[in-house]
C-alpha cells in the first residue's frame, strides 16, 4: 500500500481526528493544581483506550503523582524499537481574561485550534496516535519495528515521577531511539529537528525584613522594605552587556564552534521580525550574540514571577514583611542545574543588604542536552520532513527544556530526535495557545512517515 | 456633679462597654471592597442608634460611595462648637492566615482587643460616643458646648466622599476645633497631641514588555522581562544614602528648626527598641536623621505592593508581559501631594528603560498638617490627658496620615487636635491588628474629660 492511500485516509478522517482532539484539549489537565487529580485519571484512561484503538496494547499506571499511559505494539525482539513520547498535563491557563475564548473550551479562528495544550503537548502528542492508526492499515511499515509510547502526566511540573518510573520499569521501556514532537518547527513550510536543548534551573527566592506587615505612616522611612531589598538583587544580576553577574554562572559553558555559531548567525530572526513576534519596542541579552544564539545556545535568567505587600484592588498603605520571587535559569552544555540552582540561590542570600534576611529554595530542573547531528536516526527523521513539507529539515538548537530527555540518555541509553510540529509564535504557556490546524494535520503525516522511514534502515547504536 | 461620679459610672458600665465595641468590630466594613455594602449600611444605622442613645439627633446620609453617619447636641448658638472626627471603615484584613484568632471575631488576650479596626478606627472612635453617653448625667458640663460628631465610611480608601460632604454640608458642620482620635500616645502611660500629621501621595505603575506572556526556554535570552526593568526602576528610586532620587522630591520640604530637631533626636526611639519593635536586623532611611525624624517629619517613598508573571503555588516558566507596583510617598509640609504623585510618576516612565513602555495612575492622597502647638483648645486637650494619666502629654508630630485635616482647615476653616488613644504597637493595617483594653477605658475618660475641659474656657480663634 503506497502513500496515496495513507494520505487519503488521513484526509477522510480529518474531522473525526479534529474532534478527538478537542475532547482531549477540553479536559484540564493543569498538573501544576493538586485539584486536577480527577482530571489527569479520566485523561490517563481516555488515551489508554486510544492506544489501544491504534493497536497498541496500554495500561495506565500511578506514580506519586500523576499517572502514566503506556503502550505498546512488539514485533520482534530483533527489530528495532522507536519509543514515542508525549506529555498530556499543561500549564496553568492564568491570567484567564487575556484569552479570546475560554482555555479549556477549544475553538479553531484563522485555521488555528486555540486551548490551553493545543501545541504543549496535546496537539503534538495526539499526532502520534492518530499516525499509529492509520498505520494499522499498512502492516508492511508497522511490522519492521517495535513501537511503544509512554505519555506522561507532570511534564510541566519538572517531571518528578517519570525518572523513577523510568528506573522501575527500564527493561520494559529499552528502546534504541526516542521520538518526541513536544517543540517547534523553525518556521511554518521549515521544517526542523532539534539537535540540542537547554536545561532549566528554578528557585524561589523569599526576602524578609520585619517580622510583620507593618503601616507605612508609622514606619515609612526607617523600616526595612523587603520589596525595595529583592528589587535591588533582581537589579543586580544582569550587567549593562546583558550578562548574568552570578560568579561562576558561565564557568561550564560550552563555547560554540566558529561553524556552529554562523550558522547560527545565518538563521537569527532579525531585530525586527523578533520584535514583532513578540510585540516588543526592542529585544534585550548578551551583547555580541545573535537572538538566535541569546534563545537557544547561551545561557539565561530571567524572573518569571515577583509578589510583595498589597496586590489586591485599591491602595492600602503597608510596608510588607517579605517579598518573594520565583526565578529560573536556562542552561547549555555543560552548566549543571544543580550547581547552577545552588550558585544563583547563595548568590542571592549573600547580596541580601544588612536589614534582610534572604533565602532559597530550589524546584525540579533539567540537564541541557547535545545530540548527535548525523545519527542515522535523525537523518530518518529529517528524511521523512522533507517529504511531508517539500522543503530541507534544518538541524538546530532549541531554546527550551525537556529534562527527560536527559534521564532517557541515562537511563535507557538511547538518544532522542525532536521533531517539533509547533510553530515559536504558538504561545505555549501564554493566553491563546494554539496549534495550526495543517501543522495538526501534517503533523499526523510527518509522524506516520518518521516511523515509516525509521523501519527502512537499522538505526540501532553500534 | 464630679469626677469620682463618672469614674464610677465608667467602672460599672465596663463590660457592656466592651462588648458593644464587640459588636462594632465583628461587623467587616472593609472599604477597599465593593463586595462589603450590606455591612456598611448595617454599622452606619447601628453608629446612628448609639449616639441617638448617647443624647445626639442622629442621620445616617448617603454619598456616592458609603454612608456617612453625623449626629449633634446642640445647646446654644453663641457657645462654642467642638466636632468630633472617626471613622468606621477598616483596612482589609489580609493575609489573613497571619492572624492568630479571626479578623472580625474579637478577642481579649493579655490586656489588649484584637480585631481589624481596633485601634484604627473603631475603638478609639466608640470611645466618644460612650464618652457622650456618661456625659449626658453631667448637664453642667455638656451645656458649655455644642457638639458635633460626624464618623465616615472611606478614611482606608483616602476619603472620596467626605470632601464633597464637607462642602454640601458646610454650614451643619460649623465648628471652632475637631477633635479626633486615629492615632496613637507616644508610648504606654505617656499620652500625647499630635501637632503635625505627613500627607500622602499614591501611585500605580506598570511596565510592559512584550504584547504577550511568553515561554521563558523560547524566548529567555533576548525578550525584554518586565519585572527586571520595574526591579531595576526600583531599585533607582533611593540613593545609599537612603534619599529619594526622584528630581524634585524635597523642593517643597519645610527644614525642621534646631529647637525642634532637638526634641525629635530626644524622643527618638534608639535603633535597638526599634528594631525589636518591628522584628527586624537594622532600620534603614535616610542618612542624618533619628529615627523619629525619619517617620514623622522627614518624606519618604515605598513600594507597597509588586507583582508579575506566575504567583501561585509550584513553577512556570513564564517571562511575563507586564509587572505592576503600588507605592506611596509619606509627604511632610510643604510638599503637595498632587505635585509629588506626578513628579514620581512622570520619573518612574522616564527611567523605564527603552525596551519597555511603562504608565501610571494616582489614587486619591492628602496633604500634610501642621498645627498650632500653643493654641487653647491643643492646651485643653494636653490638660485633660494629664488629668487621665497622671502624666504630661508631649506634643509630637505623626508619621501617618490622615487626609481630612486639610480638608477640614480648608472648608471649615477649623483646626484639629489629634488626641491619640493607641500605642505604636497596635498593628494597624496588619494581622493581629489589637487595643489595649486600658486604652479604651482610659481613653472614654480621656474624651469625656477633654469635653469637660474644652467646656471650661472660650476656645475660639480669634
Amino acid at each position: 500500500m503506497g502513500h496515496a492511500d495513507r494520505r487519503s485516509r488521513l484526509e477522510s478522517a480529518r474531522a473525526r481526528h479534529l474532534e478527538e482532539l478537542f475532547e482531549l484539549l477540553r479536559m484540564p489537565s493543569v498538573s501544576a493544581h493538586s485539584s486536577s487529580k480527577e482530571t489527569m485519571y479520566t485523561c490517563a484512561h481516555w488515551l489508554r483506550q486510544k492506544l489501544e484503538d491504534a493497536g497498541l496494547q496500554a495500561v495506565v499506571d500511578d506514580t506519586d503523582r500523576w499517572p502514566v499511559v503506556y503502550g505498546e505494539r512488539l514485533v520482534d525482539p530483533l527489530l528495532p524499537t522507536v519509543l514515542i513520547y508525549g506529555h498530556y498535563d499543561v500549564q496553568p491557563p492564568d491570567p484567564l481574561n487575556l484569552w479570546t475564548t475560554p482555555p479549556f473550551e477549544p475553538t479553531v479562528r484563522d485555521g488555528n485550534i486555540y486551548a490551553r495544550g493545543a501545541t504543549d503537548d496535546k496537539g503534538q502528542m495526539y499526532s502520534y496516535v492518530k499516525a499509529l492508526e492509520v498505520l494499522q492499515h499498512e502492516p508492511d511499515v508497522l511490522n519492521r519495528l517495535n513501537i511503544k509510547m509512554i505519555i506522561e502526566g507532570e511534564e510541566e511540573v519538572g517531571s518528578p515521577s517519570l525518572r523513577p518510573y523510568l528506573d522501575k520499569y527500564k527493561e520494559r521501556l529499552a528502546c534504541d531511539v526516542i521520538l518526541i514532537s513536544d517543540s517547534s518547527m523553525y518556521a511554518s513550510g521549515k521544517p526542523s529537528v532539534m539537535i540540542g536543548l537547554r536545561g532549566l534551573s528554578y528557585l524561589e527566592v523569599k526576602v524578609e525584613g520585619p517580622s510583620h506587615d507593618l503601616h507605612s505612616g508609622l514606619y515609612g522611612g526607617a523600616a526595612p522594605n523587603p520589596i525595595h531589598a529583592l528589587s535591588q538583587m533582581i537589579a543586580s544580576l544582569h550587567d549593562a552587556d546583558g550578562r548574568v553577574t552570578v560568579p561562576g554562572f558561565y564557568d561550564d559553558v560550552l563555547a560554540l564552534s566558529d561553524d556552529e555559531r554562523e550558522v547560527q548567525r545565518a538563521y537569527s530572526q532579525s531585530s525586527e521580525a523578533f520584535c514583532e513576534e513578540i510585540g516588543a519596542n526592542q529585544e534585550i541579552g548578551e551583547r555580541g550574540y545573535s537572538i538566535l544564539e541569546r534563545t537557544t545556545s547561551r545561557p539565561c535568567l530571567d524572573i518569571n514571577g515577583i509578589w510583595g505587600g498589597y496586590i489586591e484592588e485599591g491602595s492600602k498603605t503597608v510596608l510588607p514583611s517579605k517579598a518573594e520571587a520565583k526565578l529560573s535559569c536556562r542552561l547549555v552544555p555543560h552548566q549543571d542545574p544543580h550547581k547552577i540552582a545552588k550558585l544563583v540561590g547563595e548568590h542571592l542570600v549573600r547580596i541580601a543588604p544588612p536589614a534582610y534576611r534572604a533565602s532559597y529554595f530550589v524546584h525540579d530542573g533539567g540537564a541541557p542536552y547535545l545530540a548527535d547531528p548525523s545519527s542515522k536516526a535523525v537523518e530518518a527523521v529529517c528524511a521523512a520532513l522533507h517529504t511531508v513539507w517539500n522543503a530541507e529539515a534544518l538541524k538546530l538548537r532549541g531554546g527550551g527544556s525537556i529534562p527527560i530527555v536527559s534521564d532517557f540518555k541515562q537511563v535507557l541509553g538511547a538518544d532522542s530526535v525532536l521533531m517539533g510540529l509547533g510553530l515559536n509564535d504558538d504561545r505555549l504557556h501564554s493566553p491563546d495557545e494554539k496549534f495550526g490546524l495543517e501543522n495538526y494535520y501534517q503533523g499526523i503525516r510527518a509522524c506516520a512517515e518518521a516511523l515509516t522511514q525509521l523501519g527502512r534502515e537499522d538505526f540501532r547504536a553500534r
